[in-house]
């Protein structure tokens, strides 16, 4: 090639996918040799992480995304995705419009107790207690005024969906297959967080990010794998909505008219503004 | 609850989650039974389809999950999440945009093709053979000089991904896991696509589709779990990208300049149209 | 340039825009001459049509996009991209996703009618009445159980943007700045359908996809132009969300809970699916 | 109603529209009186900010409205949106598309150079000079090695957008149409950047914060009326493409292939990982 077109090509140079006529290698394997030999979370992993897991590693993964898939339209994200599909809308914009929606706020959080349990990490490495670290850290957030994502939940008292994760990790910790070493300080921050007159218990989030951490994940991927995860769940809710008569679905019934909180019925300022298009 | 606040309620009524303080249950499954216990695709076939798989039937969509996850950046759906990412868009902004570029001519081919594979089993069962009922349908597509979904790749000549899946779903169908019913007429099809001078092979989503029918699964879906396998290649290219430098990642590097094809310089006409803000 | 590096540059090709170093021509004007000597209504139709319109054209096309802006958090795209808001997305990630659902159903009727008016409009020209021509149509519409795009509306008895949308045109018609020739149908069609019982007027696409029609329009950029009208609404309404303290806003107060209509609780069958990742 | 349906009622209040059967008022004024008497970017003013704009001040929005409509497909929005038309996507979800890529950095820049230009202004209100706050600025951020967003432009040397905007808002300061608050602080930076070897001037973004800075608007509405700009020519770029026969359009054309840099062609380890689904 001329070093103009080499210039194109190596644009949109990839680590990941070598497609050639005939030939699909992902990460260096064939596509043929991959399908029917590794699990989808296997795949899923190798893709996001560059090599193959180990069973033990893929069977953590695995827990983390059959938590998360679902968690009803009281959430944005499903509920956008619904609405989205009694518009017309075909299954993959409907999925779109939800996975859109898992931002900072609604699908951040396991990203961002990544990065808490990292700096925990970093005060423990330099000599601090566990539990100190994390009565500096909590302190810092209260006077903030700020959640310390993954603990707590807006709907559930206690998060179901921490234990089952929780075990697993302990468990695995216990048998070598990871250090334990984030689960230390995830427990000691959970520990804390006990203390007051109204303990805050870890949540999916928490739970999930603490197995991230564990098997070396980057913070970012926390966000990815959750959206993998809950995109099962816009689908699901997308094509049930897809076979429901409602068009055009709208956030209430229509027996419930909205507030409005503006000003009162007015008329235009007499020759002002100047019409534009009489 | 009173009369309206019913209403509310079942505005937004699902038979796939129930949510209550302290419980999630998935079509009637406790969460925490869930984790641990089922695998990712049967979590996924669950949600989708409302009961458990068997162990067979799960086995048969993951080889489907694991096929499809990427095909580079050639893909516009993968060139535009990474053009995302470069614009500085979290990874879940970054995977919906790819998502929502998954539609009819991108992504829907598995769809389309699980409709031709019940059309040609309602012309078998009314009597036709399955290869007189392929010829008559490729002769329909082709007098409308319409490609037929599932067969043919603008890239390659034969699809990698074909052979595992056929001779996974042909495998499946004589060990009795699968009846066979939408895999004969889907190689009946294949079998006059290769009749004539340029033979037309099934492609990843031929295959996809021919394993869907057998498991019985509603066509639209076939969109739907090709958009789960694909955002595997989204979210792994999207943090490939977020890694590297580029900012507001255009199609072409800038050392090659678009071609414009429009109207030569021009003026605008003198006092014409009457400047609106001077 | 080589072959190679020219079919690049050729591949993405645009009549539209040509960006040069320092120089910026859209539609072959100088972007420098264009500010401040046309109106924004001016630009859009420069852009979307090739030509600047007459300042006749221009204004008949403000008032469409003046009547459409908004319709409220009962309208899905509003409350979606209200949700989005909610959970931390940036005002554009906001925008899109009302955008998105702005589809066939919810934003395409613009379109969808101004197809029927071409469709009304070629059987005249064959020779039939333009109220035969309605009654046939509105007879095949009916006896398919189908809404006429353009007519009725979910939520008003009359639309209050039909009139001074109608008499604008009805207006430009007599005045010679179009031809009528569309609004000829439209005023047919309007007439046959209140005829019955239950008269259906004409709602603002309606409305909208006749001044369209008379103005040249191609029938897909009636949706285009909606979403451009409509996207006023969604980032009004996105900003005003941002101002609010609710975080992930889910589409009912939680003091309603959502009804459930699934399978009851159970638990998995025993040994069945067999565990994936003890 | 009932407290609980109030209560939902409430959930979705807002200021901006009062939807009734048979009647729509944004702001308090009938949607009838609005339409053909205030002009597109006076309509998009008082939705945004409450209140109509003065003949002046709607002119000057106007023109930022009309300035930053496209810049080509070498713009990733662009692009995007293109390359979802050719995937058969409908026109709104093409724009959704393009509009989600207009993030921090490809759409943020006049929010974040608003955000500039009011540091500034606190700066010298505590009594620095304009020169000496903006000396102070561009050295603390060529310290952190960032760009001044509102400054320079990666592909033009002078933006020809910046000269007419400027001279419209020096223009309307000298005519007591505006105060000129921010304008002295956006020129005092503009000739600190001036000052080096390299100067940089400022682009479309800077001078439209200037603009929308002295006229009161929110950071936030930078970015959400930039949206509406663009999406002009989002609309434009994705009819063209939709007229064009390329069907799944990547960023390349398949003469240039993609440059692979991940490992090569590699063989699973044997018996690991365990088969899956054999």
């Amino acid at each position: 090639m001329t070093d103009q077109a080499q210039e194109a090509a190596d644009w949109w140079a990839t680590s990941i996918a070598d497609i050639q006529p005939g030939e699909i290698r992902l990460r260096g394997y064939a596509i043929e040799d991959l399908i029917g030999t590794v699990s989808f979370p296997q795949m899923i992993w190798l893709m996001v992480n560059g090599e193959l897991p180990s069973e033990d590693e893929a069977k953590l993964l695995e827990l983390t995304l059959v938590a998360a898939v679902d968690h009803g339209p009281q959430a944005p994200s499903i509920a956008a995705a619904r609405m989205a599909a009694s518009c017309g809308l075909a299954l993959n914009n409907a999925m779109a419009t939800g996975v859109n929606l898992l931002g900072d706020v609604h699908g951040g959080a396991g990203q961002q107790c990544m990065e808490v349990l990292h700096e925990l990490r970093a005060a423990v490495d330099a000599g601090e207690s566990p539990t100190s670290a994390a009565r500096s850290l909590v302190a810092s957030y209260k006077s903030r005024n700020a959640f310390i994502p993954g603990f707590g939940h807006r709907f559930h008292p206690v998060d179901p969906r921490r234990d089952p994760l929780m075990h697993a990790i302990e468990h695995a910790a216990r048998d070598g297959i990871v250090e334990g070493y984030f689960l230390e300080v995830a427990l000691a921050l959970e520990g804390v967080l006990a203390e007051g007159s109204k303990p805050i218990p870890m949540n999916v989030d928490g739970a999930t990010a603490t197995i991230y951490a564990e098997l070396g994940l980057a913070p970012e991927l926390a966000r990815g794998l959750f959206v993998l995860s809950r995109s099962v769940g816009l689908l699901a809710h997308a094509r049930e909505q897809q076979l429901d008569k409602v068009r055009i679905k709208g956030p209430l019934p229509k027996s419930i008219p909205i507030t409005y909180t503006g000003p009162p019925p007015r008329t235009l300022p007499p020759g002002e503004p100047a019409g534009c298009c009489p």
